[in-house]
């Protein structure tokens, strides 16, 4: 799976992800109002508007970029309603031609893990039949418990050619709490990414294995130690753009093949019409916005690297 | 709400929560049967076999016990209609006085986890009216995101009245991989529970915080510490029985007056009947080995205590 992405990556010239983590605040008032109408102003209304909001952003940038990445959390807000435009989400994003990373950050012990990876990455088996129950691309999984909450989904990747990002040094302020304590003489977020080499070895697709790590562009840093410590892994790289990450930080978090990373916004695209930045757009066309904002992003990286 | 469940506990005279963990070679062959010919062989013929299971393991133990705690990726492997039946869980062991322990595991960045509490724990406010998504009474929470990654599902109790369980110690074989490695002079599981006592400082609830630990049946010795360590943290202990948590093991896991501690059984609760042990049960009453299996469990830890 990871070089079908890599192969994305290179047709669109854009190491670049769409982080689709919509909430109430970012969509224009008429489709909320469209939207309410229809369902009512309740979570199944809500979850409407934020698949037609989704829907019109892929549809304004779907031939510029390789991926996008929706946040689950920004529909589990909604109940049961918001987790059906998840799904529908994927199911049109893949239906674009989009690879999905699902940003679903799961784990748990090994029976549950392998529960998760199947729900999300793989088939389930009923009567002899096989169903895909959300069937996003890649997955990011949480690393805090250990090689067997993890092996599960790298099962299910090399069952199904499927990919994860395990987080290993997450963009947020706090990240460094636990991440950076250091153990034996370096951070825990290495001995993770020494973990991360140990199971992508298993799952190696091309040059790059399946298994790849999140890395925050707010660390550049630590990105370039990490870079180095895992040659062969795919680094999704979050915290672009809102959360301060800049393009001249994430030149390190690429391999010199000029792969090996992909960055990831989501409120600079999505919520671009609310930015002063782009207040030539209205919010009847914030999904143009959204386009040239992923146009912006590109150039950015691009004259960085 | 951390009292609410001691109140249960106490009112039950059982420091026990069923995990409504379903696979589906747990459920009986009468029941798949049913939903499939009703629903189809497919991921909807699935999760209502599961909602089926469940109501009836709930009809017949609610009254031994204080709480129960769906695991989610159970339901979330078969997709939007599984977390459909997680919903319907919930709300049916709400409406049978029961406690309901999420057992979601979520943690993120500031302003993704405030999502996954509202979400889980708390309210949506669309258009001015007030909505609770899954309403959960407690949510298990991983903490590798540090203090902004868990701060927001504290709020969120603190406002709505609910309560968490944060990873410190995990029941699983590889646990140790990252949480026993010393920082310090002192393993990572101790750092994450001298966070755990400043979270859960601002949200006390008479003589416990609605911020919990999860610490594994499986790993006693641990237990012992960090029940003195954080002694105003209750600690919800997965592990007993099919993981191979013993009842003996348990009581250093409760403070002086009885609580402090919640035990988890899941597979030796729910799937009772397919064990040898209660080999009297056939699969058409296997709601009933499951409340026998309840009050086995009772009496084991009754007995250790």
């Amino acid at each position: 799976m990871i070089q079908k992405l890599i192969n994305k990556i290179v047709e669109k010239d854009a190491p670049i992800v769409v982080g689709l983590d919509p909430t109430l605040k970012f969509i224009p008032r008429f489709i909320l109002d469209e939207c309410y109408e229809e369902y009512g102003a309740n979570l199944k209304g809500a979850a409407e508007a934020v698949w037609l909001f989704n829907k019109a952003i892929v549809d304004a940038t779907y031939d510029l970029i390789p991926a996008v990445k929706p946040q689950i959390a920004m529909y589990e807000q909604f109940g049961t309603d918001g987790v059906e435009v998840f799904k529908r989400t994927v199911d049109y994003c893949k239906s674009k031609g989009l690879v999905v990373i699902g940003d679903v950050k799961r784990g748990d012990i090994g029976s549950t893990s392998a529960a998760y990876a199947v729900g999300h990455l793989g088939t389930v088996e009923i009567e002899g039949k096989t169903f895909m129950p959300f069937d996003e691309d890649f997955a990011t999984v949480n690393p805090y418990l250990g090689t067997d909450g993890v092996k599960p989904f790298v099962d299910v990747c090399n069952a199904n050619d499927r990919g994860i990002f395990v987080l290993v040094k997450t963009s947020n302020p706090s990240s460094g709490e636990f991440q950076d304590r250091i153990i034996d003489g370096k951070p825990l977020y290495e001995h993770v990414a020494d973990k991360v080499n140990e199971w992508g070895s298993t799952s190696m697709d091309g040059e790059y294995s399946n298994v790849g790590a999140v890395v925050g562009a707010t660390y550049p840093e630590q990105g370039e130690i990490l870079r180095k410590k895992m040659p062969k892994v795919y680094i999704l790289v979050p915290g672009y753009g809102a959360q301060g990450g800049k393009g001249a930080d994430l030149v390190h978090f690429f391999n010199k093949d000029g792969l090996g990373a992909i960055i990831n916004s989501s409120r600079g695209i999505i919520a671009a019409y609310q930015n002063e930045k782009y207040a030539e757009f209205t919010d009847k066309n914030f999904a143009d916005a959204s386009r040239r904002a992923v146009l912006d992003m590109k150039a950015d990286i691009k004259s960085a690297m």
